[in-house]
C-alpha cells in the first residue's frame, strides 16, 4: 500500500521550494527555487533504486530498469514547475505519486518486465515561458528554434535561461525522447470539483481539452481625460468592450462547451489621468472539440473589427500557442479504471478541462491520466488541496496499473 | 513682443530634461530629470532679474518687486511636472509664458508697483504622488500629515522624495503662502480641440473642471482556466463588467457633462492561464458641475453592488482624490479677455476639462487662465503640441493683463 505519510513528506517538501515572498508556492522553471525542488527529486529517486537523470532542457527521469531490455517502458510523472502563488499539489502530486510507486516496487521486491520511468517535467505551466514546454522539447514539437525565440518577461531567451541553469540545451542528445513507450500515465489533481461534489475517490480521463492562448493588442492614442468619450481613441474602454462582448458570447453561446479567461492585462502608459493608448491583454480558451475553437477564432476576429470601428482603435490578435483537445488510448483508460477498482477507490470516466504534458506525450505514446479529488474545485492558488489519503489513493491505483501494463 | 525664438529654446531645453528611455518627456516630481528641470528655471528667472528661490518642497519661484512692497502681488505660472511620455507643452508653456513676461519686463523697464512672480509648481499631474501637490502645500490644503501619509509606486513616502531630492519638506517656514495675492494666472494649453476647430488664439477660462479620483478593487477567488464561466469568482470579468457598465452610462447619460478614464489596470497574480483573484483600477471623473459627482458616486456605488451580486466578488471603491469644480474670479476673467484684445489676438470664453493648480490657488487668491490652441487635442502624450507664435501669443495677452491689473 502506498504511504501517505512519505506522500505528506514529498509534498510538504516541494511546498517550501519557492521564490522567496508572496503567498504559497511559486516555482518557475529554472529559477534557484526550481533548482532546489530538481535535486530533492534526484535525490528521492536515487533512494528508491532509480537511475536518476537530468536532460539537456531541466526534466527529470528516474528509471527502474526491466528484465526485458526491448520491451517498451511505463512511464509515469508530472510537471515541477508553478504557477506564482500556487499551491503544491497540481504538477507535484503526480510526481510524488510516481516516486511512491517506485517505492512500493523496491519495498515489495517486484521485478517488471518492462522498465519503470518515474519522470518529472519543467515548464508545464507556461508562468514564465510558452506552456507544456518540457513534454514539448522530449517530443520534438520544439527545437532550436524555440530555445532563441522565447523570451521570459524580462527578455531572457529560453536558451539564456537554460545556461544560467547550467544546462546544455543539447536537444539532440539529452533531450528526444523517440524511443516506443508502453504508456504515459500522469496522476494529477481535478481542475474542478466534480470528484469532491460526487463523492468520488479517482478520475480515469478520457479526453483532455485543448487550450488556445493569444495575445491581444489593442493600440488607440492617449490623450487628456477631460476628452470627450466620444471623441477619444481609448484602449482601455475597447479593450473591455472586447473583453465583456467575448466573456457574454463564450458564457452564453459556448456554455459547458469553452470557457475563456483574461489573466493578464496591462495598460500604457499607466497613468491615472491620462487615455491609455495601449492595452496588451492575454484570452486563454479551453474546449474539448476543435470546433468550438474554430467558431471562437472567427468571433474573436469579428469583435476585434467591431472594436477597431467602434472605438477608433487598432485591435491585433496574436495566436500565442495552441494544443488541440487529445484523447487518452481506450485501452489505457481501461486499465486505469480496472486497477483503481482492485485497488479499492471508487472511479468516474470524465474529461480534463485542463491541459497537461499527458498531450505532448500523446503525440508519440499511448496515454492516461488520473485524477485526485480537488477541494472545492480550487487550483493555481494557495488554496489547493487534495488530501494526503487521496494522492494515497491515486498512487495505489497507478501502482495496480503499472503492475497490468507490465504483465501484458 | 513676446519673442517666439526665445519660447522655443526654453520650451526645447525643458523637453530634454526627462527619465532615460521611453517615448517623450517623463519627469516625475523630485526626480533627477526634475532636479535639472528646476536648476534651469531657477537660472532663467535669475537671467531675467528675478529673484529666485525654492521653497521647502520644490515649489520654485521669481519674483520682480514692485514699487509699493505691501500691494499684493500677481503671480503667474504653472507646473513642472509632465506625465510618463508625455509632451513638452503642458504646464510647461505657463512657466515660460511666466519667464517671458519677466523678460519684457525687464526690456521694457517697466516698474510695476505690485511685485511680480513667476511660478513653476511641483506635483501637479499627480504620476508619482497625488495630483496638485506643489498647489496644496503652498496653500496649506495639504500639511504634515500628507508628507508621511502618502507613497509613490515604489513604497517611498512623499517625505522621503524631498529628502532625497535634497529639501526640508519644511511646511511653516518656507512653503505655505499666506500672503493676499491680486490674482494667479495660468497661461495652459487647451486639454481639448475646440480653439484648434474654431480658429481661435487664445482661451479665457471661465470655469475649471473638477476631478474625482477613485480606486477600485475587486477581489474575487482565482482558480484554473477549465472552471466554468458560472462557477467562478473571476475578478478581472466582474471589474470588465463594472467598467463597461460605468462606462456606458458615463458616456450616454453624462455626455457632455462628465467623462470617465481608466488609466491604470493590475491583474493578480497575473498569470495567462489562472483566473484572476484580484484587480485594482483607477477611475478619473471630470465634470464641471458637482451634482454630476454626486450622482455618479451613487452609479458607481450600485454598480459595485450590482458587480459584487452578479460575479460573487467584492467590489471596494476608494476615492483617492477630489478637486470640485472651480470658477475662476470674474474681473479676472474680464481682465485677461481685454488683454487678449489689446494684444491682437482672438478669444473665446470656455471651461477647462482638466484640473489646474489654479484651482487649488482660487482657494485663497483670484485666479484666471488663458488657454493655448493644442494640435488636435492632444495633451499628456509625446503628440501633443502648441505651436510656438502661440506660445508667444499667450505671453503677450498674459503681459497686458498684467500691466492692467497692476494700474488698478
Amino acid at each position: 500500500m502506498a504511504d501517505a505519510k512519505r506522500i505528506q513528506r514529498d509534498l510538504e517538501a516541494l511546498r517550501d521550494f519557492s521564490a522567496p515572498g508572496g503567498e504559497g508556492t511559486t516555482r518557475l522553471s529554472y529559477t534557484p527555487a526550481f533548482r532546489k525542488a530538481a535535486d530533492y527529486v534526484l535525490e528521492q529517486m536515487r533512494a528508491c533504486a532509480l537511475e536518476a537523470r537530468e536532460d539537456g532542457v531541466g526534466n527529470l527521469y528516474g528509471l527502474r530498469r526491466g528484465l526485458d531490455p526491448a520491451a517498451p517502458k511505463i512511464l509515469s510523472g508530472s510537471h515541477l514547475d508553478t504557477v506564482r502563488c500556487s499551491g503544491y499539489f497540481d504538477g507535484q502530486a503526480g510526481i510524488v505519486c510516481a516516486l511512491e510507486v517506485a517505492r512500493m516496487l523496491e519495498e515489495n521486491g517486484v521485478r517488471l518486465r518492462r522498465g519503470f520511468e518515474a519522470v518529472a517535467t519543467v515548464m508545464e505551466e507556461g508562468a514564465r515561458f510558452k506552456n507544456l514546454g518540457g513534454s514539448k522539447l522530449a517530443m520534438g514539437v520544439w527545437g532550436e528554434a524555440e530555445l532563441d525565440g522565447m523570451q521570459d518577461d524580462d527578455g531572457i531567451t529560453l536558451r539564456e535561461a537554460l545556461r544560467a541553469y547550467g544546462l546544455s540545451g543539447n536537444l539532440a542528445c539529452v533531450c528526444r525522447r523517440d524511443e516506443p513507450v508502453r504508456a504515459f500515465l500522469e496522476v494529477h489533481m481535478e481542475q474542478g470539483s466534480r470528484l469532491e461534489r460526487e463523492g468520488i475517490d479517482l478520475g480515469v480521463v478520457e479526453k483532455i481539452f485543448g487550450c488556445r492562448w493569444f495575445t491581444l493588442t489593442v493600440k488607440g492614442v492617449t490623450a487628456h481625460p477631460s476628452t470627450p468619450m466620444d471623441q477619444r481613441r481609448d484602449a482601455a474602454l475597447a479593450s473591455v468592450s472586447l473583453i465583456s462582448h467575448m466573456a457574454r458570447i463564450t458564457a452564453e453561446q459556448y456554455a459547458g462547451r469553452a470557457t475563456l479567461t483574461v489573466g493578464r492585462m496591462s495598460l500604457y502608459p499607466g497613468e491615472i489621468n491620462a487615455i491609455p493608448s495601449r492595452a496588451v491583454f492575454s484570452m486563454d480558451f479551453r474546449s474539448g472539440q476543435e470546433s468550438c475553437f474554430e467558431e471562437l477564432d472567427g468571433i474573436l476576429e469579428r469583435e476585434c473589427r467591431r472594436t477597431e470601428q467602434e472605438y477608433g482603435v487598432q485591435a491585433q490578435c496574436e495566436l500565442y500557442t495552441y494544443t488541440p483537445p487529445t484523447p487518452c488510448a481506450r485501452e489505457i483508460v481501461t486499465a486505469l479504471e480496472a486497477a483503481a477498482e482492485k485497488s479499492g477507490s471508487s472511479a468516474l470516466r470524465m474529461d480534463s478541462g485542463a491541459g497537461h504534458d499527458a498531450m505532448i506525450f500523446a503525440l508519440g505514446w499511448p496515454v492516461g491520466m488520473l485524477f485526485l479529488p480537488s477541494r472545492r474545485g480550487l487550483t493555481h492558488c494557495k488554496e489547493e488541496w487534495t488530501d494526503y489519503e487521496n494522492v494515497a489513493r491515486g498512487a495505489d491505483a497507478l501502482y495496480k496499473a503499472v503492475l497490468a501494463l507490465d504483465r501484458e
